[in-house]
């Protein structure tokens, strides 16, 4: 095993860059290489706002939340009186993760508002007053987990204490790895945003970390966690502290998968993908969470090892569980029960699962991908994801969530109290906490986070994944510095236009995905000198899913990128029985949903919601919206009736947000 | 109240018979009255082979597993060793009600095979050794039971004991009252079968009963059991040893549901149905054994009180589950999580729960309101139930078990091992036992009394509801005897012959159901003296549902009812959005399957399973099968491949009985 180099050979070894970036995955090896926080910053536009809601209302109602519940106080009982915790400690057995989750958001918060930039040359100023009560309570907590420590390293306030069940006794649902995974992912966010930081988090997870390889290191406890977390923990904190022993247990915990160290359950070991091995698995199976988290992992493994078959394994299963088991928002996971994946195209709309941290865990698997081997598929998924689950759990607010996220809401759900801890995927509105509460946090740490999801770099040049306004300032391989400005109204507009500030000291290659849906997008480039423009038709050119250009760029140089954002029908997959003569609507990105609300007023006000029927022969159009957002209307149809009407769609992820009412994204096909 | 007459004005008063049908139900008043084991026995075909292997295999399996899991054994212990019960005691906290259900079992299958006929003329005798056999086996039972019981009537193995919870501490969950219920059930069997007999169990249930009402009764604890059985076990139990007491309590436990006694859950009170008032409900919902189970007890208690509001309610709620709530196999809940009903529509095939003991408890309230109103309806799903839900749960030898009865298997199961427990819905292979064991015992009981579900009785005659070979001795209202022998191959044949064997000394009328698929059936009546047959078509004549002819019948005259049993294409209602844009076959009563063992050795033996279409041109046709019983057969394409073969399906009831395949019911039509 070796750190630094990668033994395989189709990836394109990439040189190490000091300091690592300041990202949440920073592979030695890949076809990409990840920036950081102190080099992208995403400036405005739609994922600017839900940053800065995030930042600013979900942050502190996080930790509002995890004061009332006692989750941050059982850490304080831990200290103080463990003998006392048997009995006083509160919530569920994976409370701790809730805490290191925030934890991290606030270091890549801090990080994102520029409080951390190794260079010294902040990108995202924000007030320093901010940056510095950010900080206060990010040290207030830390000080609180490092005193519930033991002292061999040991963390967790739910096991091992006087009258409370021993370490280690309960892997299948202790739940204890995995929250000292959220911790080594806390410790990473902190070591890169803040290097240097005399908090003590680092050292906490250090001393963690070195307990965990002592108990299941070889010749240890030879079992796994019952919730996969561990593994990319472990890898990551190695990664950041260069210690290679975190990654080898990382290993030796995705190796042990599938060897059937956990109990047999009723819902299977595949509900802790403790059945097959990681590479003969086929698909992604069992609990979607566990599922995703696992591998990415084992991304993070096969990349440190330079393991191929393991890559090429998990590729594999990704493509599978991308085609077969995924909703059209990139939801996965469909049963409500063991919050797992189905089989092959058993997608139901109805009680759709859809777990906003599926979606969380599912993005960090696709970009650990998309950064192995470059290929744009993964930076879509991430994408739809990202658009359609991920931001569809909070509210406008930032301070109400889905927990789970239905295709098919049939009867209005009563209104969840905005003072009450709702059980985790009851409501048909957003609620403000679960008692089961991973959702909140999680998002606030992928928001907190986003931006290192935007860009890439390679011995070539600049990738965009992502499109948002953004500032991208990074050095290349090369050595050379490079500065480009992204200005776009993305995903309102489909013109995304990048502006290079650097001249070249040599050629480089601008990159920019053309997301599978964007038939017929066109780049254009326009020289600063003044030489002719040049426009490239994208589905002509280039590999898949992406259009480039490779120049010796000036500053001032344009170029222009144009995704085709016509809404349009979407039919499912004819193996998908649940939405057989049903149409979706997409418009760009973003998948569309009809919600009853806005029937009110049309001929089909009094019309049954599921009587209703799309007119598959007039298209979805579009008429302008509010705040320069189109509207996207479809002709509805009442066949008990032959009532009809033109009614206007709402982005999936904006649902609910005007009191309860009935909701679907399949659309029923008049005559079907 | 009035124990024995009825304040309803719309329903015809029963007079009294004496002794009781031995039967499970005996309402005091209703539009038919039930007969009993010694009035009705089924004497070939169908579902007495059925009723012969439950008798012979299952019950002696049923046994075989109590004892093994030490369900009765916890009887014993709470007998000799109650102390020992808090760490001794083995199963699920209900598993007390699965011995109360076998005795029933056990007390009908007496009962069947002729040994209580109160006339002493058994009409189904049976050799008296294994009626001796089964009755030492249920005195030897009832002993232990007894034993168990503590000196103030209470009577279960989970709570109250030295070390365990308080008694009545967990009704949310601790299944008391549901297990007292299934004790009186049992009870009630015992005394219709075996009057007098001095085993106890009739006494063992009146302490239980007499201490229910004392802790549960005016003034006493408000509350009710969060799994409803109870309620009707008090009523049958109340009728059965003329005790109003017994039905004023059940009335009162129906009465108060919805007035959230019990506490708020993650699913919401409308789990245990109190959520709202029995009367004030719209649909069935929540968990559907509970949902049917408690609407079978509110029927009860309606028609003992006269309570036309009540019956109204559940009736207009049958109507609205049988519409919106309910799987073309009859199968209700749809809900893996809670076991529950979903909302109206929500109806995936993919992972349908259609729980056996649900298909149990809807046929007992199914049942309840054909008694009620004599409307043909009720005994159609009864019907359907029994035929696609019920008989589907045992396979041909009674001795393995779905729990869950999906309608779509995706993936082949692994068998189950005949000696291993399965979790409760976990194998796609019938199981021999559970860990949650409901489903067995409670087949076994409907079964070993399926016989009084036959036919009935009113002051015009006698209804024929459920077709088999049949022999039917009884008294009319007006004193006369009447015999009659039914002679059918149903539903391998929709032929039923109906023999008079009796004169009669008064006109009669003999009714008989016309199910609601068989259009154009006709009935003919051959008299006796040779004078000319009549000929009745069905669709012209009578109320809905049924044919009827009055008669002075004499010994001979005969009666042949034609029912058409084309194998049809079903096409679903168009809300039910999970089998848009699929048919499914029936044939007669029998709901038909497609099973990928079916597809070897056809052109379609290496198409994808997902990918099979059903040609809608080519109705399905019927060729000679085995045993006499046609094989259904359709034209099936693949898309993919243009390839296409006529295959054969297999009764829904019938599937898996060859081993690992895939399965669905609801078959994709070509073209959508």
């Amino acid at each position: 095993m070796n750190m630094t180099r990668s033994t395989t050979a189709h990836l394109a070894p990439v040189a190490p860059v000091a300091p690592a970036p300041v990202a949440p995955v920073a592979p030695s090896a890949g076809a990409l290489r990840p920036l950081g926080l102190d080099e992208v910053a995403i400036t405005g536009g739609f994922w600017h706002r839900r940053q800065e809601v995030n930042g600013e209302a979900t942050l502190a109602h996080i930790e509002h939340w995890l004061e009332r519940e006692g989750w941050l106080a059982n850490l304080d009982l831990a200290a103080s009186d463990p003998a006392a915790l048997a009995s006083g400690r509160r919530g569920r057995e994976f409370s701790d993760s809730e805490v290191y989750k925030y934890l991290e958001a606030l270091a890549w918060e801090i990080g994102r508002r520029g409080g951390a930039d190794a260079s010294g040359d902040a990108i995202a100023p924000a007030g320093a007053a901010a940056v510095d009560a950010l900080e206060a309570r990010f040290r207030a907590i830390v000080a609180r987990v490092a005193a519930a420590q033991e002292p061999d390293g040991y963390l967790n306030t739910r096991f091992g204490r006087p009258g409370q069940q021993p370490r280690w006794s309960d892997l299948e649902w202790g739940h204890e790895l995995y929250c000292l995974g959220h911790l080594f992912q806390a410790a990473v966010a902190r070591a890169r945003t803040r290097p240097g930081a005399d908090d003590g988090l680092v050292e906490v997870a250090r001393r963690a970390a070195d307990l965990v390889c002592e108990v299941f290191g070889a010749g240890g406890d030879p079992r796994i966690c019952g919730h996969a977390e561990v593994e990319l923990g472990l890898v990551e904190l190695g990664r950041a502290l260069g210690e290679p022993r975190y990654v080898d247990q990382a290993r030796r915990f995705v190796e042990r998968h599938g060897r059937g160290t956990l109990a047999d359950i009723e819902w299977g070991r595949s509900y802790y993908q403790d059945d097959v091995a990681v590479r003969d698995a086929e698909a992604l199976r069992g609990h979607a969470v566990r599922a995703n988290y696992l591998s990415a992992g084992a991304v993070d493994v096969a990349i440190e090892a330079g393991d191929d078959e393991l890559l090429g394994a998990l590729h594999a299963q990704w493509d599978r569980t991308v085609e077969r088991r995924t909703y059209v928002t990139g939801g996965q996971g469909s049963h409500h029960q063991d919050e797992a994946f189905g089989e092959d195209w058993e997608l139901p709309s109805d009680r759709a699962y859809s777990e906003t941290c599926a979606g969380v865990a599912s993005v960090m698997f696709s970009w650990r991908l998309l950064l192995a081997h470059g290929d744009a598929r993964h930076a879509d998924l991430i994408e739809r994801t990202l658009f359609n689950v991920v931001e569809t759990s909070p509210d406008a607010s930032g301070t109400a969530f889905y927990y789970a996220n239905t295709l098919h809401q049939r009867v209005p759900g009563a209104p969840a109290d905005a003072d009450t801890v709702s059980p985790r995927a009851h409501s048909s509105l957003r609620a403000p906490w679960f008692e089961v509460s991973c959702c909140p946090p999680n998002t606030a740490r992928t928001f907190a986070s986003l931006a290192a999801y935007v860009a890439s770099a390679d011995a070539s040049g600049i990738q965009l994944h992502q499109y948002a306004p953004a500032s991208i300032r990074t050095r290349l391989d090369d050595g050379q510095e490079v500065a480009i400005d992204v200005a776009t109204e993305y995903p309102a507009s489909g013109r995304v236009a990048v502006r290079v500030l650097t001249d070249a000291s040599s050629p480089w290659r601008l990159s920019l995905r053309v997301p599978a849906w964007a038939t017929g997008a066109r780049l254009v480039v326009r020289p600063a000198d003044g030489s002719p423009s040049q426009a490239i038709d994208a589905d002509a050119h280039g590999r898949a899913g992406t259009v480039s250009f490779e120049r010796s760029w000036r500053s001032g140089d344009e170029v222009e990128l144009g995704l085709p954002m016509r809404s349009r029908f979407t039919a499912p997959d004819a193996r998908v029985d649940a939405v057989r003569g049903c149409l979706a609507v997409e418009r760009g990105p973003e998948v569309y949903a009809l919600e009853s609300v806005d029937l009110g007023g049309t001929a089909l006000e009094a019309s049954d919601f599921a009587d209703l029927r799309v007119d598959p022969a007039v298209p979805p159009r579009e008429t302008d919206g509010d705040a320069g957002a189109p509207r996207v209307v479809v002709r509805l149809v009442d066949p008990r009736t032959d009532a009809s009407a033109d009614v206007p769609l709402v982005p999936y992820h904006a649902w609910a947000e005007r009191g309860p009412s009935t909701m679907r994204v399949w659309l029923p096909v008049l005559g079907v």
